[in-house]
């Protein structure tokens, strides 16, 4: 099968002009198919505050309420996507700018309010991405670059989380590629001391993963991480890359300098 | 050749939830290809009031400074783009947001500084459009919903007026499809007296103009639209229609109620 790239960058990339165009050099440069996905940085809190929209978080976890989806549509759909989209033209690079609305790629569902009720917040699977609409913009020489929303189907745009998407996709596309998921982070890699940058643990899997917690190494931090991306190889993915976004040209090669895990 | 019809609709339709969505009803329900453009509406303009983003104009045109280009990209090509997208997924139509520097689709020039500096404005011309990338997406059974935004293919968007982009994809696909081009308007179509809604004329050809323009019967300002509707059939198109976004359903057969020009 051939190979597909599924890159996920967040904040510490968008929200930095120097770092972004560096990094959307290395991501044009590659030749595979590949999907961006992107999160939203800190300009929907600051356009949010000039507005009045007020940011509500519960335990960490932001409430999308009817101002806050038409400002994360407004933002993350329309000035983010579309300013990586042109950088992405100017470097050679046929972006296309999507939502999960968008060809309907990627329906979800309105989470259901249980003790917290999260707003315009969906919840994705994916056994319902549109698989056939990816394909068709993939063969047709397309890169995607996804915002992190989707809709209910019936007219409501949903926020949804960016590294979510990100394991969807890559979830969803693994029956038709050899999918390498990639998370950039802020750091070089999965850190066995978490105060020395040169210990990154060049690959991670289930026996390495189970010795590494039986010594308890680890930062507590990153466990989620580790067993989301075991998640998503459980689910087809062929690897996921852990790693800092300025080491993408060396983490799209087999020779990687994060951490892989498989 | 297969017939497309390219509409394109304004603030009039856009700035009022209830009318567009009976006109989002009727457009979903067009059976052939079909692409929808949008002009902005009277939310940028709210939206930049509260930012402290000032509107400029000169002679009647906006100015596109740095912080509007964003405040477009944001608005139209993200908060209007999309919940327009998310509407017609609800009602069955299959509907892509785009902006012209999606999948190149339509690169610009920066519009030289003569005696005005309109800023970050593109002009277009149908010979640059990737038709190409149009036709994947159109054969692949999507609706295309354009923003009023374009890329200078180095990295900036730029502004374009709606009724431009509109025009220019009839031109430009017309070598593939047999194109109706409809604006959507306040009024009926083009009508003898402009006090009498029921003075529509239903159709134009070059003669007929010629006569309505002896007779000084037009209002002056319909000419440069009907002018426009003329240039776009010199190049291709092979009808344009003027009438009221309630309308479309009767518009987009055979038998119109708008003005016809052909």
């Amino acid at each position: 099968m051939e190979q597909l790239f599924v890159i996920k960058i967040g904040g510490n990339v968008i929200d930095d002009e120097k770092n972004l165009s560096s990094f959307l050099n290395d991501f044009a440069a590659v030749k595979s198919p590949k999907i961006l996905v992107h999160g939203g940085g800190k300009i929907a809190t600051k356009i949010g505050d000039t507005l009045g929209i007020e940011s509500k978080y519960v335990n960490g976890r932001r409430i999308t309420d009817a101002a806050t989806i038409d400002l994360v549509t407004m933002v993350y759909g329309g000035l983010v996507n579309k300013k990586m989209v042109a950088l992405l033209q100017g470097k050679g690079c046929n972006a296309i700018g999507l939502t999960g609305a968008d060809a309907n790629i990627m329906p979800a569902k309105k989470r259901p309010v249980k003790e917290v009720d999260y707003g315009f917040v969906g919840d994705i699977d994916p056994l319902q991405l549109r698989v056939d609409n990816i394909q068709l913009l993939l063969k047709g020489g397309l890169t995607l670059v996804m915002a992190p929303l989707t809709h209910d189907g019936g007219g409501q745009m949903l926020n949804t989380n960016a590294d979510t998407i990100a394991s969807t996709l890559a979830v969803g596309l693994s029956k038709l590629y050899d999918v390498r998921l990639i998370y950039c982070f802020e750091k070089k890699g999965v850190l066995e001391n978490v105060e020395d940058e040169h210990s990154v643990i060049p690959l991670i899997t289930k026996d390495i993963y189970a010795q590494l917690l039986a010594g308890k190494k680890l930062f507590d931090g990153i466990l989620p991480k580790i067993d989301n991306a075991f998640a998503a190889i459980g689910n087809g993915v062929k690897e996921v890359l852990i790693g800092d976004a300025r080491d993408l040209p060396r983490n799209t090669t087999p020779d990687t300098i994060g951490t892989l895990i498989k």
